[in-house]
Order: structure tokens, then C-alpha cells, then sequence
């Protein structure tokens, strides 16, 4: 397996720009991850949706990662209703917690407009349109007004790569209690800075040749340096089954964390597969389940936040 | 330049995949088309938004254009004022007319929740975090009540390039009342479905090559064959303002259609030129009209209705 190292912190901000505020944004981690560990709860760190890696330096084109963000907008759902404080590090217009259930509908087609008298006028919501939208809404109101989530934006590759390490290095001070759930779907390839065009690459060139060089791998100084006391959770997603349990173990043995979420791309809301150093537990959602609107991430979250209580009283 | 044709749909079919609904949108839009036109509009195709060119056939990545689809949809929204009706052939997420103005608002951050009796719940608008929502409301239901506005979306190359094939078609038959207003971010490279691998590349294998085969140019055979009666404008988008001009009389010279929009990603909400064979005009917004929530858009629609006012009048 080809190595690609991060050690050395010096080539990440050489190779991959530094996002403006990740200062600001460290210290707002840490302070939520230190309040909330003081009011006795735990912190999960949820990565989601996928990243953005241009192609140009003025960017017109740029490779991306097939991902909603719907596993990691649902999970961050369940770790919430688990107790936990959750920042949630997700791509720019992925889906978020609680307003992911009203994706794809049209606002301006729920909306009633009443006169109440003139010049006056009241906007209504009509329900059939959003169901269950008071549940929704005061479940989300509950977690404003306690805080307890946090939301972390980034678009390019360059963006996740420092927020996460900010993020690593923000909830550090934790230890044990804090949890990184890494489900965002991060390129494994990117064009370094000094080897990308400035502008739009032109058609009338004829045809692409594309080289792209590996993503170092984050998990490993994270794992090790960054927050060694945390647990951390990697996500695996392949389309090929065959492959996806033994590229789970290889993640584990590589990187030293505790657990890995394996799934195949076509069945990925159906079944996965939890990979420990100690187990390895199926997860399946029945049909009959599916219909009643459970949803795999309920389970994941619950096996996930057990072994973390575990990894906690260890 | 080199060349790359699309005279022949066999090879069309062959290289991208034809969408299942393709007839049914085709006939959607015809019937669209001939409605309007009897009642005395004219009616204009919007292309809107980035397409997606899968990398691997069970797709995890893909290469995409930069776009949030905002020109396509206040465009839309001015050509609707203009009494136009409108087809939006638009990427799947991308911004759209009249909601675009909400992008990035979270709407559980804009619901009340009222208690009106015990278990009746009202759930009520608040206006200051939708500036403006009564009277787009009021515009966006007159437009649906009329049935100006026929969404049709995409997000593969494939499925852009098939459906606006169908557009044409669908619109030939009420030839100059037509417009086409090309403004989607349309992909220049694409790997053809024989040489895809069919799973998720594997970053074990090392450092990835790529490479793209040109698209057809698809204006060609629009405004050759398939729509020869209509008022045809394309966009051209460049970072480099000093070859700007010159490729947009290039691309006038290659297609023979009637007007390009030319711009430069920088300054594309300010400043774009209209270029045709008989005269080339500058539109700028000043500060002024910026502030006042003038958009550019609104300048080039009365510019090209007025010109197919012209064209149809010829």
C-alpha cells in the first residue's frame, strides 16, 4: 500500500492553504467541547458530506465525492437524542440535522398567506406539506436554546483538512470523552497547489490528462498526535463487496483507531458492518423496520455510543 | 480548434446514457410550449447549474462545474416579469426562481411554533428572517396558478445533454417564439462509459491519472437541426478577462446562433458583454443600483427580449 504521511504539519499548510478563520473556529470547539464536558456530557465530532478538490486555481471545475450528507445530518440527530454535544463539520449546502427531513420540498409551496386585516398579513405553514414539522421544530428549538449543537462549515478539501486537525486539537483537552464519527466522504487525490493551472483549463486544447497526487492520510497523526485519548470511528464505503471487509481491516490496523463503519455503496441505508480489533457486528434494518421509518444511523449511534462508554470506563 | 461533432444521435446515444424519462419530459414540454403559444407568449428554455461527469460507473466521484445555478434562476424570474413562460432545465439542488432569495436560510430557524388550543398548533412565518416572503410569495403562487413555470432537472452530462436534445425538439415546432438561454455551467471533458472502471477507484493503487475525451458540442446540432427557427444565446465563462472576447466571437463564428453573454467569474455579477455579429454592448451594474437590489440579470433579459422582439419581427 502506497504511504502518504502528515506528520509533518509544515507540508500540510504548504500543500493544502490554510482556511482564514480556523483560529476562531478551534477556539470556538474548544470552548463548547469544555462546557459541555462540564455539564457532564460527552462530545461527538460528526464530518459529513463530501469534499471539493478544484481543479483550477481560480476554480471552474473541481473533482467531488458523491455524498448527501445524510448519514452524518441523521447521526448527529441520534447522538443529540443520546445526550451528546455535537459539532458538526459538514460540506457547504449538505444536509444538516432536522431540516434534512424537508429536503427537496419547495418552501414557497408550503407557505399560506392569510390577510388578517389590511396591510397586515400572516404566513402560515401548512403541515400536509411538512409532516410532523411541530415535533421537528420543537426538538429543534430545545437544541438551540441548550446549545448543543454546533455547526462547522467547509467546501474544499484544503478547508477539512485544517478544520479537522483544529478540531482534533480542540478536543484534545477531553480525553477519552470526546468521539470523532468521520463520516464525510473525503477525496483520496488532490492537484497540489504549485502543480495547478491558474485559469479555466481551455477546451480548444484538445483533450484532459488529469494527475493527481494522494491525500495524506489525517487519520494517522490524528489517531496518534492530534487527540490519542479520543475514539474515533472511520467510515469505509466501497462498491465492490467483496473487497469492503478486508479494506475495513486494513483502515484499522493502519491507523490504530477503535472502529470502523463499513458499507457498500448500493445498500449503504440497509446494512453495515461495525469492524473492532475485538468484534465485528452486523447491523441490518428489517423491511418492516425501514416502513415504520427507522433509520440504520439509530443503530449505529446506539452500538457506537455503548462502546464508547466502555472505551470511557476502561 | 479541434472539433469534435454531434451530427449523429446514434453516437450520442452510445457514448451517454439516455435518460428512462426522456420522452415523457419531451412531451411535457412540447404541450408546454404549444399551450403558451396560443395564448399569445413566447416561451424560453433556461439551462441552469453545473453538470456531473461520473468518474467510475458505480459512481463515488465525479468531476463537476463550478455553479450555484443563482444567473439561471433570477434570469428566470425576469423573463417570467417579461411575461415569457419559462422551462427551467436545471441541476438537481441547484438555485432556483423565486426560492433562490432563501438559499442559505434555515428554515426551522424562521417557524413559530403558536398553541392556539390544546392540540391545535399553528405554525407561523416570521418575516424578519424571510425579508420580502408576502410578495414573492404572491408572485411565486400567480406564476403557479398561470403554470408559467415548467422545472425539468438534471445532474449527470448525459442527462443535460439528452434533455436539452429533447428541449429543442420540443420546441421546434413554434420556432422563432423560441429562446434559448444557455446559461448552465456545462462540463468541456467526460470519460466515456466503455473506458470507466466500474467500482470506486482504489487510492492503494497510487497517485490517480485521468483522462477526458472532449464533449460534443451539442450547440452545433441545436441550432443547426433541431431548433433552426429559434433565438439562440449562449454564455461563455472565462478567469482570464484578456481572451474573453475573442472566444466569444470564436464560439459565435463555430455555431452561428445569435448572441453569446460573455463574462469573467470574477465580475460576472457586474459586468457582462453581449456579443452577436452586428454589435457587441457592455452592461454594467454600478454600485448604486446594487445597492438599490438591482441585479444584472435584470439588464440582460430586457436586453435579449427586446432582441428577440427583433428577431421574430424580421
Amino acid at each position: 500500500m502506497a504511504s502518504c504521511d502528515v506528520a509533518s504539519s509544515c507540508r500540510m499548510n504548504e500543500e493544502f492553504a490554510v482556511p482564514k478563520d480556523v483560529e476562531e473556529v478551534r477556539t470556538a470547539m474548544a470552548n463548547f467541547a469544555e462546557r459541555h464536558v462540564a455539564a457532564g456530557r460527552r462530545v461527538v465530532l460528526i464530518t459529513s458530506g463530501g469534499t471539493k478538490v478544484p481543479l483550477e486555481s481560480r476554480t471552474v471545475r473541481f473533482l467531488d465525492n458523491f455524498s448527501s450528507g445524510r448519514r452524518g445530518a441523521s447521526s448527529a440527530e441520534y447522538f443529540l437524542a443520546k445526550g451528546y454535544a455535537v459539532i458538526f463539520l459538514h460540506r457547504h449546502r449538505s444536509l444538516c440535522p432536522y431540516t434534512r427531513l424537508y429536503t427537496g420540498v419547495n418552501l414557497l409551496d408550503c407557505l399560506t398567506l392569510n390577510t388578517i386585516q389590511e396591510g397586515t398579513e400572516l404566513v402560515t405553514v401548512d403541515q400536509r406539506k411538512l409532516p410532523n414539522i411541530t415535533n421537528i421544530l420543537k426538538r429543534y428549538q430545545e437544541v438551540q436554546t441548550v446549545g448543543l449543537l454546533l455547526p462547522v462549515e467547509f467546501s474544499t478539501l484544503s478547508e477539512y483538512l485544517h478544520l479537522l486537525k483544529a478540531a482534533a486539537q480542540a478536543l484534545s483537552p477531553i480525553g477519552s470523552k470526546a468521539m470523532f464519527y468521520l463520516a464525510a466522504a473525503v477525496s483520496d487525490f488532490y492537484i497540489p497547489a504549485s502543480e495547478m493551472p491558474e485559469h479555466k483549463i481551455q477546451s480548444s486544447n484538445g483533450p484532459l490528462q488529469i494527475s493527481m497526487k494522494m491525500v495524506p492520510k489525517i487519520l494517522k497523526p490524528l489517531v496518534k498526535d492530534w487527540a490519542p485519548k479520543a475514539f474515533v470511528i472511520s467510515f469505509k464505503l466501497e462498491t465492490d463487496p467483496s473487497i469492503l471487509l478486508e479494506r475495513a481491516y486494513c483502515a484499522l490496523d493502519t491507523y490504530k483507531h477503535q472502529a470502523v463503519v463499513a458499507n457498500v455503496l448500493d445498500t449503504r441505508h440497509g446494512y453495515v458492518v461495525i469492524v473492532t480489533k475485538d468484534f465485528q457486528k452486523e447491523l441490518v434494518l428489517t423491511d418492516k423496520e425501514a416502513e415504520r421509518g427507522v433509520e440504520i444511523e439509530d443503530k449505529i449511534v446506539k452500538n457506537l455510543s455503548n462502546a464508547h462508554s466502555h472505551f470511557i470506563n476502561q
